[in-house]
């Protein structure tokens, strides 16, 4: 048996598995009731819609939907995302050539480390921030920065100060990553002037900004929530969004929106790492749209995901002990809870497990390495019937814990 | 308007848009002869077996084929990629854990990149070779050393030298990348006595063998064209194919088999470019495979291609000039045509596309920097009665170009 460790490049020997991962491939199979994933319910995807749309997508467009296609993406696809963009979320763009589609959201934030970081780069993230975002980053060796957040999303005063310091470090920031909407993992979104106040800095500091928006479709309360990208006057602001949380995960279609120059780069990276998206998964996100799926899909699931956050919330303030505090989404799929320190998550996952609770300890969320004593709780996945009971089974083991302290 | 260049990073600085894809772009909507794609014949798409399948597929696996997946695939297509890899290419391994669903070839290349290829390892390829493995590649920045081919492929005694001469100056040799049977660009098929060989040699100089085979199912003549995968004994073969020739490029799946201790790396890896390849189209994929519809293109296509082929050869053995040569491809998509010394074919293109000719100059195969007088022809895509007068439109421009010298 050859020792295939010496072939491995030195990037590949560093490669450790996700926690998430390994966490969700230990339940399969196993009756748990899980706030683990980060994953819609099964029953929002249009299972007849798609069938239909599928069926119908590859006799209309025959040999087109099964054809390599252009790395940019279908044209029909591109034109419709720039309505769709503009009507949805005013974010308004010149041409398709403003547009790359992507296999998902993840293609897009690996194509953006690509093409942004170099190693000792430095990005900014919020703490805590989307872990599998902070792989696509890791490869390209940057120098992380975490800005904590509050109620408002990140802090702009800690932003600012951060950004002076390094500014007279002499160190290169590129971007700041954020989830500015229902963000993952800790479930708030930033306040309006908080938005104003990064695109100043962005600007101030002559930086990028990288806006990841998969959740905005569900919003559960009445806040503004304008994008980053249709505030942007400088082109400052690379968007992405993606078709999982809105019809389907498992099409694998996301989008960029950026300045032509930036996207003319994607395309080109891109062409090297899968030459195409799916263009059969392509027309079907088309119809998808076109036929008003989404809508559909969104005024359902919008009252549903409510009612499920609702149940959790309520169920925390019930069943959790003193000095737990948690966050209250607006919308998405998440909510972050901070235990007193001294208890260590982690550790708590295997006897949660057995007791038939799996949830995302915290600390992998932050790039400084805190958050020992957090948990990410999703609500959008599990049962309405089973979120209560499982959060009173975390609650009691908290306490347990606590008590041992 | 801001200065993007200064925000890219190193690598996306010198990011340069594939020929090939330029070449296509100018082309699209033009009435042409191409001869310049790599494609198969959009005919040879099972369009309504796919929109059958695709249908039946969403309603029958319903949300999981609509759900995220793993990243290593799904389970029903690895278990039935195992029995097919068995039965029609001898290949056997152990278990679904040797396979991986990658989203098409072009992704096993950029993730094989990933894991195995440090700054100034070795990595060596065949004169000419795939264009698009060379950009997988070259983003992580191997040297590459190029070894001529003749009829029976890859020379070994060239290798055998350039291995010798790489070790005693120390270098450090990871892989050598081989499409082994009908080459993309050179439609040369490696002999069995070669390929021993070759195995021998990655044993004796202890490298890996990284198998493209995206074309071996389409074999025109009786020869054998085992593949190194079912040759080798001790795991150094990581084997690599794809749905895209036999199916629908559309789809965007291919799969690459190896030792597990490999494929693990392949998937962690994966995990951060796109976390899954889309189930939906995996499940048709498996589909496409039982219901036998591969076998129905395979079939049907095999004669056609071979007569497109037959055509082909006949026309450049009528039409071009003396000190014209060209391989003779025993299956595949392509020819690959040597002219005499001093004529440059980059320069050429230009007129023949206003003659209404497209092909691909083949320098950009060599990673050498020769080629120059050389030229990739793809038999196809284009339609039989376009091949004789392309072929003729070829030739009369090649001897007015001659006349010149």
């Amino acid at each position: 048996m050859l020792n295939f460790q010496k072939y491995f490049s030195e990037k590949a020997k560093r490669l450790r598995a996700s926690e998430i991962r390994e966490l969700l491939k230990w339940i399969q199979g196993k009756k748990i009731i899980s706030f683990g994933g980060g994953i819609p319910d099964p029953r929002s995807y249009p299972v007849k819609d798609i069938a239909e749309i599928a069926k119908d997508v590859i006799l209309n467009y025959g040999y087109k939907a099964l054809q390599y296609g252009t790395t940019e993406g279908q044209i029909e696809l591109r034109e419709e995302l720039l309505k769709f963009m503009r009507e949805r979320a005013n974010v308004k763009v010149e041409s398709i050539d403003n547009i790359i589609i992507t296999t998902g959201s993840q293609q897009s934030l690996d194509l953006t480390a690509r093409i942004l970081i170099d190693p000792k780069d430095v990005v900014i993230v919020e703490l805590p921030t989307y872990l599998v975002a902070l792989y696509a980053f890791r490869d390209h060796e940057p120098m992380f920065y975490g800005i904590p957040m509050d109620d408002e999303g990140m802090r702009m005063d800690v932003l600012e100060e951060t950004l002076k310091k390094l500014k007279s470090e002499g160190r290169r920031v590129k971007f700041v990553y954020t989830i500015p909407t229902c963000q993952n993992p800790a479930g708030v979104s930033m306040s309006i002037d908080r938005r104003k106040r990064l695109l100043e800095l962005a600007s101030e500091y002559d930086i990028l900004i990288i806006e990841d928006d998969p959740y905005s479709y569900y919003v559960y309360e009445d806040v503004p929530i304008d994008r980053l990208k249709s505030m942007d006057s400088e082109g400052r602001v690379i968007y992405m969004s993606t078709f999982s949380k809105i019809a389907s995960p498992g099409l694998r279609v996301g989008w960029v929106i950026g300045e032509r120059e930036i996207i003319e780069k994607y395309v080109i990276a891109k062409q090297s790492v899968d030459l195409c998206t799916s263009p059969l998964a392509q027309y079907i996100a088309l119809e998808v749209i076109r036929r008003k799926v989404i809508d559909k899909v969104v005024k359902t699931w919008t009252k549903k995901y409510k009612a499920k956050r609702d149940i959790m919330l309520k169920a925390l303030e019930e069943y959790m002990p003193d000095g737990a505090k948690w966050t209250k989404p607006v919308g998405g799929f998440f909510i972050f809870l901070y235990l007193p320190k001294g208890l260590n998550t982690k550790e708590m996952l295997v006897k949660a497990l057995d007791r038939g609770v799996a949830y995302v300890p915290g600390q992998s969320f932050f790039v400084d390495g805190s958050g020992e004593n957090t948990i990410r709780l999703n609500f959008s996945y599990p049962k309405e019937e089973d979120i209560e009971r499982g959060i009173k089974i975390l609650a009691d083991l908290i306490r347990e814990e606590l008590s041992k302290k």
